[in-house]
């Protein structure tokens, strides 16, 4: 099912993140991808952010608007590094907004279902904001949260930085009690992040319940919210944890970029997996 | 596509909302409804989490499970009262969650996308909760929001009882200027909410926006994560707006039951559709 890249111009076509969230086109309504091993998260397999990533690139082929606005992500089976094949399909093309859905498969079996609202989110004029961003030193003033290192299968730590006002409880076996951490984010290897890049952003940090001595979490659902395109630079996020009942919590994540502005509001239903 | 009704032994069958919501089975995967209209918001249409709340009494009887846990919903095209069709497709069936996709068509035209995990919420032991539940007097001494009076077209306002600290601000033309609004809610007609009637509950009050001078919204994506099942009794509920941009705003909705549990959380992305 070899067929061209259709990756078009975006900026900075060899950066890890463009080239890994590349979709050929393979047939009406079918890519193809394959998933890198360059972003794993702590279970050691691709993050569930960065699968949606590769799943909207293959939607916004489809779809007559550049900004994904309402993401959700439903994450049936694991995602294995691989090749992977993609089918879209089209519910919607509006004046303003257009909705499709993407279910990613590998191996014939469908591995996460995506639907999503795409729109133009190119002049986001006065927002209104009640909230305020999170309350963090400077970039250059806060530490590594990894303390300068990756972390071995955790290949997402060689793709994103975090830095935080100080070294987090759950890095030195000390919880502090509360699932509420803030952070900055961004790209490591000179790219900032664009709308399609959000959705990998929201679920790349450390859980919030890691501050609860809560040691690993699978996500079942993930909603992304994008409200403006990011500005260039650091993105100050926040993380949340508000209810763990069953095995289940949910987090929230807030991000904010250099100009002050709120550009992704996410929330996602997870299990949690420790020992 | 006359069929059997598929109400199963569902408490209350004669209460609005079993009545209203009920299924009946046409054929393989595929269920026919008829959209009430003493469920309509403020545009004087079906409400969103109503159309939902038929959705999922479709899917339901394809999943083996009882609760919705995690539930996305598209609005793609108003709903009207009358007869509907609902297509259902399971995703995937799991020892634990199964998740499926509910669409709702009329004329052939769908109108709702609707993709939900269910499971088994029967025994949520001992949640940790981060937060308090919404400050608020005892429904017996908070007033009505309405001033008892119900409104002409919103039929809603006869289904579901809203109760506040105060007459909020929008409704006597001076809005209080903060989108954060606490209010008791219970069915009308003697029935208590179970956890399908969640998503009817999370759509159902004022707009926290009309507290900020705005005057219509129309919800473009909700999602509602359950998280236990509702004791009998009034629940408490908190809804919020962060962000308005580009005349989009996003609505976060908290359900607390009368046993202090955090029963539902959900977010839903909107459009600002006021004059």
């Amino acid at each position: 099912m070899a067929g061209p890249a259709c990756a078009g111009s975006v900026p900075g076509d060899g950066h890890p993140y463009d080239a890994d969230t590349a979709v050929v086109a393979g047939g009406e309504h079918r890519f193809t991808a394959t998933i890198s091993d360059r972003w794993n998260g702590l279970t050691g397999r691709p993050l569930g952010g960065f699968n949606v990533a590769v799943c909207l690139r293959a939607l916004m082929h489809e779809l007559p608007f550049p900004d994904p606005l309402a993401v959700s992500s439903f994450f049936l089976r694991p995602v294995m590094p691989g090749p992977a094949e993609l089918v879209t399909e089209v519910a919607r093309r509006g004046r303003r907004m257009a909705t499709g859905e993407v279910r990613l498969k590998q191996d014939d079996l469908e591995r996460v279902r995506v639907v999503a609202t795409f729109a133009d989110l190119g002049s986001v004029a006065h927002p209104r904001i009640f909230g305020a961003r999170p309350d963090l030193p400077p970039p250059e003033l806060a530490v590594d949260v990894l303390g300068g290192e990756t972390r071995p299968g955790a290949t997402i730590t060689d793709r994103i930085e975090c830095r935080m006002a100080g070294v987090p409880g759950w890095r030195t076996g000390r919880p502090g009690g509360t699932p509420d951490v803030s952070l900055w984010m961004r790209f490591r290897e000179g790219r900032d992040a664009d709308t399609l890049a959000l959705p990998i952003l929201v679920d790349a940090a450390a859980p919030a319940v890691f501050e609860i001595g809560e040691t690993g979490s699978t996500t079942l659902e993930l909603t992304v919210h994008v409200r403006a395109r990011p500005a260039p630079g650091w993105l100050a996020c926040r993380v949340t944890t508000r209810c763990v009942a069953s095995g289940y919590h949910e987090e929230d994540f807030e991000v904010w970029d250099s100009a002050g502005r709120l550009v992704a509001q996410s929330r996602q239903l997870a299990l949690l997996t420790g020992a």
